[in-house]
């Protein structure tokens, strides 16, 4: 139950410590301080201590992280220690790139479908994949308890897509189409839309 | 002046309205309240009435929203009423589908240019355009006045490229990269990394 009082933000923000750590590992470094670790992240080193507390004790005084162990301790909390099955639907060219993209399966995402409703796409390759024909979606969710789905549909199927695919048990969604997604409150969001991104710096410009 | 005290979280939600309002607009509706369009986003209609009233008077008591004045104020503001030259670096797979990405021309980012260093790709076509030596990248940005980039190049390469860009005139970076670019304060990134958020998710399954 310990969960629900860490505020989101804090959790937002665990994947890019793990990520971080796991490049100054692949440095052979083992130890870093809170400053040094927070500066390669960009974030204060109160912050970063801060946020790792609600975990529990890391960092002993004076002689800083130990890379590995918080390298598995976020892995842990992140359930980023094991594989989770995903799905890919939308075979254009942003579904293509996403099955052929090798970091997934390095970090656990395995995908194990890339599917679509055109006839002129079912059946043809993408890397290790063939196009799935997307009326057998449900199934395969179900077959391979899948929990995750990355959405590269056209904004007007997305909602469709989502429903059904809530349905049939998924409860996560990398979601690429640009429009809002209305899901239940125990299914979980992230939107990747690089028009909006764009426009947020433009502002600044 | 009055930019400096508008909350950088309040900006970062305007894109979404704005695409919101166009996708309302597409179906032929001209007015909306609120609520209606809060619920659209996804957000509540006092925080949406609060975010727009940084920038003035936009909603009439009880006629709710004119879509047509509010899209072409949020054009305005976040400068998406012009256009941008962009390049894009790196050409592997990622980079292939931004450069074939059609939203990008029609919201007002103008890909000039795609580069790599790879010698068997420079030269190739990637859609519309011919790969690009990567050590043209600076004339290139001076020459169209480039001042937005997206890198899709490896993480061991991204900060000396993004480095070389700010000294050609680059002031904001959509960065692809999995790792945390140092940059100038005046310099802006935003970042899109499917694994990080994937990672956020998987913390509540």
């Amino acid at each position: 139950m310990q969960k629900k009082i860490i505020p989101d933000i804090v959790i937002g923000r665990l994947p890019k410590y793990l990520q971080t750590l796991q490049q100054i590992k692949e440095k052979n470094i083992y130890t870093i301080s809170s400053s040094d670790l927070g500066e390669e992240i960009g974030i204060s080193a109160a912050q970063l201590r801060k946020d790792l507390s609600y975990f529990g004790e890391f960092g002993k005084q004076g002689t800083g992280y130990n890379i590995n162990i918080l390298i598995n301790q976020l892995k842990i909390i992140l359930k980023a220690d094991r594989v989770w099955n995903v799905i890919i639907v939308g075979a254009g060219d942003l579904g293509s790139a996403l099955a052929r993209y090798q970091d997934f399966s390095k970090y656990g995402y395995n995908i194990v479908s890339i599917f679509d409703t055109s006839e002129e796409k079912i059946g043809k390759s993408i890397g290790n994949y063939t196009i799935e024909n997307a009326k057998n979606m449900a199934n395969k969710v179900k077959l391979f308890d899948v929990k995750i789905a990355m959405i590269t549909v056209p904004v007007s199927e997305a909602q469709n897509v989502v429903d059904l695919l809530i349905n049939a048990g998924v409860s996560a969604f990398l979601n690429y189409a640009p429009i809002f997604l209305h899901v239940p409150e125990y299914v979980k969001v992230e939107s990747i839309d690089p028009i909006s991104q764009l426009q947020h710096m433009t502002y600044y410009l």
